[in-house]
């Protein structure tokens, strides 16, 4: 008898994923993946995100951490319902963790579901949740090499979200250089420059996921 | 049959960790691996550690890297042996990929080995390479809320490095606040403040180093 053990792990999260997306449509929810870096601003571009739509689109949020439940808190300050995930020590978040975070949503209240992931470059990128978008964080001070060490992050998404513009001149970093290497790699993302703090560039990314939400 | 895959993974882990330990401590090689998240300034600090130690020290260095050989070209240019390690997707080093790594090192001319790790604030903090110091990067623009959502990095090392205080400034950032927190959740850890960008304090973590290199 073949024993094939990662082959069904990466099938089962499929297989749920799968199922996350049919629940979501069957209830009008968009959904999007945030992936980044620890500190790259998910947080802070989640509630930059609500403040710009709130009034035009209904929004839940999902926050993954390995432990705490900061984020969550400060969500729900903002007004919409949100679930906390712990991972406890795992290094990602899977489809059968969204599975139980939207049996705990009231997705007939929700158009926009905004996923926050957990802190990290390498695996969230490996596991689809059932989402209609992945987005990826980037931010001024990381620098920018990060594409040529993180392929399969900065390959694998639909939008790469550059944070910390504010922070440009106090770092060693070359947004064109940046932005050029990115469409290099994948030349289907959307690229938006922006900073959490100023709130600069906002918009220009609200509007862009509303159409995506449209389409 | 009793299987246990994932003990004996572990298992396999320490072992060649205790054996790599052996091999350093033969050849009287005093090893640091170093973690933080993407960007946090592992290479930076490397080369400014190599800067404040040569002529005092003879320096080799471990690139831990998914992909890419960036961080090895830039680390070479100080005239220093590097081997650089391809995880090909993995998040995080092992100790098999160190012995191999070893074995491709002048052991006999190195009395300090380097390791960076792969960026992740997860992942690597399981793995123990054979190395004497466990160090964390943490930097100023990540913010100061790391500690809670990455416990288990924050506790297991040796000391900690708070880089890019350059920065301070700039960000929303409590470094007593921060280094509180530190210590109350790894009172052994001692902690640096750093700028790789201007070099403040690195000679005091140097100092250190030397100092935990002769006990």
């Amino acid at each position: 008898m073949e024993i094939k053990v990662l082959k069904d792990i990466l099938g089962a999260n499929e297989q749920i994923a799968g199922k996350n997306r049919e629940l979501l449509e069957k209830n009008k929810v968009f959904c999007v993946n945030i992936m980044a870096s620890p500190g790259a601003g998910k947080t802070s571009f989640v509630l930059q995100t609500i403040r710009v739509l709130k009034g035009n689109v209904r929004i839940g949020v999902i926050e993954g951490d390995i432990s705490s439940s900061i984020d969550a808190e400060t969500v729900a300050e903002e007004g919409v319902p949100v679930v906390q995930i712990n991972t406890g020590g795992e290094c990602h978040l899977e489809a059968v963790q969204i599975q139980n975070a939207l049996n705990n949503l009231p997705l007939k209240d929700i158009d926009l579901l905004l996923i926050e992931n957990v802190g990290n470059l390498v695996c969230p990128a490996e596991f689809n949740l059932g989402e209609h978008l992945k987005i990826l964080i980037a931010s001024v001070p990381e620098g920018d090499d990060k594409p040529f060490k993180y392929p399969l992050m900065f390959t694998t998404v639909d939008g790469l979200v550059l944070n910390k513009i504010d922070l440009l001149p106090y770092v060693k970093f070359n947004a064109d250089a940046f932005t050029k290497t990115v469409k290099n790699i994948n030349a289907k993302a959307e690229i938006f420059r922006v900073s959490c703090t100023t709130g600069d560039g906002v918009p220009e990314w609200a509007k862009w996921l509303k159409t995506r939400m449209k389409s």
